[in-house]
């Protein structure tokens, strides 16, 4: 499973077990403005979990809060399979740097996922074709350029316009890997967080922003993931409010044909 | 602040003060069908984060996980900061009952919610006042009597109807507590997770269900809220998926002026 392959993005979550120890390090592919980008952080974690020789079942929740700043280089991942039941677990994965403070804290549950009754509420949105749509191509972080990103609304357009009212926050893309790879768990928790800040979209510019939590449901397993075979997912963001310094998201990532993969929210900081 | 007060809610809520060990006891008045419910357990972690001597700020986001069903009794809160920084703080609380294994698993965020650019993009939901609605009386567990249920829309109506149509999900509702109480962030923990599970309305029937997962962000701090002195929220809630054995749902809660309260999301067991 730790096998090494050509795709940046399983360089990037590359991950080298221990007991309840794990490393990892930090990709200067998918370098953020100060940091990693926090989609790569949040799939790292996840890959430790999924490669835990005590893992059963599929990530059905992961919860990542940003404690602080990660620095270049080498980290270690604390995992403990806190409570184990019939069909689920929950895990708690500490990562520090160096022996120092936890720079990041996550929760997970993983389940095994039955067959049920289903009914999927939510509508499609739909979108044109994937190519049919020019990708975004002004990237101002390396983790941007490794993402193909088309944008069918909401497009980052932060030209000299008149920004006299907060302009929509809602956005509607595809999102692939640069390099196709086909879309698994950890691609679908990766780009979770891979929307540019909502307040970028709603101030029409850029502003000093840091995700603070990120929680990512999953709504399929990874077997029906997998016979999807599909390398991009159709994505929906959108907020509901900012308000002294703090601000939401929420998401959504679907199949081209239809389904829903995965919902996602986080709560991040930004100054304006 | 661990005063006794004459509320129900604050007797459910009433934890002792350890150094990084807390105690707290179920409530039979907030017992729900197999076991506490478990907005209150979420605000009896939350009152002993704010009740901490080292808490600074007020609570962004917290995350709780159910690992295991709290037997009714006393339980223990293993409370540890993290990570603390300029102004956020970052908290882990583990509740265990009798020395045993962790039953609940959770995550907060603390921040100084300073001055910034606001803008509330959520249109208000809007509502008849809550005097002109019948109160919900169709109890089924003590929890549900402890709050005063008002439907505008997506009334828990689960009568002989035909079942051949998955119904809507979403639900439209005040929601105050039956003796009325100020709200405050316990308030809005507790009642972020006191809507009926989403099953049930898309079924338009009772089947077994459990939270698994519960992540909830305030938009408001401890100053603003206590200005708005209000005693109830409106509330709305919807679910996007249900698939093997698994679904969502997320929520809103409003002031009566049309503020963003918090927002809510959580991923539950259901069997159907």
């Amino acid at each position: 499973m730790l096998s090494r392959t050509q795709h940046l993005f399983d360089e990037a979550t590359r991950v080298t077990a221990g007991d309840s120890r794990w490393e990892g390090q930090t990709s200067d592919d998918y370098w953020a403005f100060v940091g990693p980008f926090g989609g790569v952080t949040a799939a790292t974690i996840l890959r430790a979990l999924i490669d835990h020789p005590q893992r059963s079942g599929d990530p059905l929740s992961l919860t990542v809060n940003y404690c602080a700043l990660i620095a270049q280089g080498g980290f270690d991942l604390d995992v403990r399979l806190v409570k184990a039941n019939r069909s689920t677990q929950h895990w708690l994965v500490e990562l520090s740097q160096g022996g120092g403070d936890v720079v990041t804290l996550a929760t997970a549950v993983f389940a095994e996922r039955r067959p049920s009754w289903s009914h999927q509420q939510a509508p499609f949105p739909g979108a044109k074709p994937f190519e049919e749509i020019l990708p975004y191509t002004r990237v101002a972080a390396p983790w941007v350029r490794q993402y193909d990103f088309r944008f069918i609304e909401g497009d980052p357009d932060f030209g000299p316009a008149k920004k006299d009212a907060p302009a929509s926050a809602f956005s509607r893309l595809w999102i692939g890997d640069r390099v196709p790879r086909k879309i698994d768990m950890l691609s679908l928790m990766s780009m979770s967080d891979a929307f540019f800040a909502r307040i970028f979209h709603a101030r029409r510019e850029l502003v000093p922003f840091g995700t603070v939590s990120l929680t990512t449901y999953f709504h399929t397993n990874v077997e029906d993931l997998a016979a999807e075979d599909i390398s991009r997912v159709l994505a929906v963001a959108d907020a509901k409010i900012f308000h002294k310094s703090y601000g939401d998201q929420n998401g959504e990532l679907w199949s081209a044909n239809g389904r829903l993969l995965a919902t996602t929210t986080q709560i991040g900081y930004f100054k304006a």
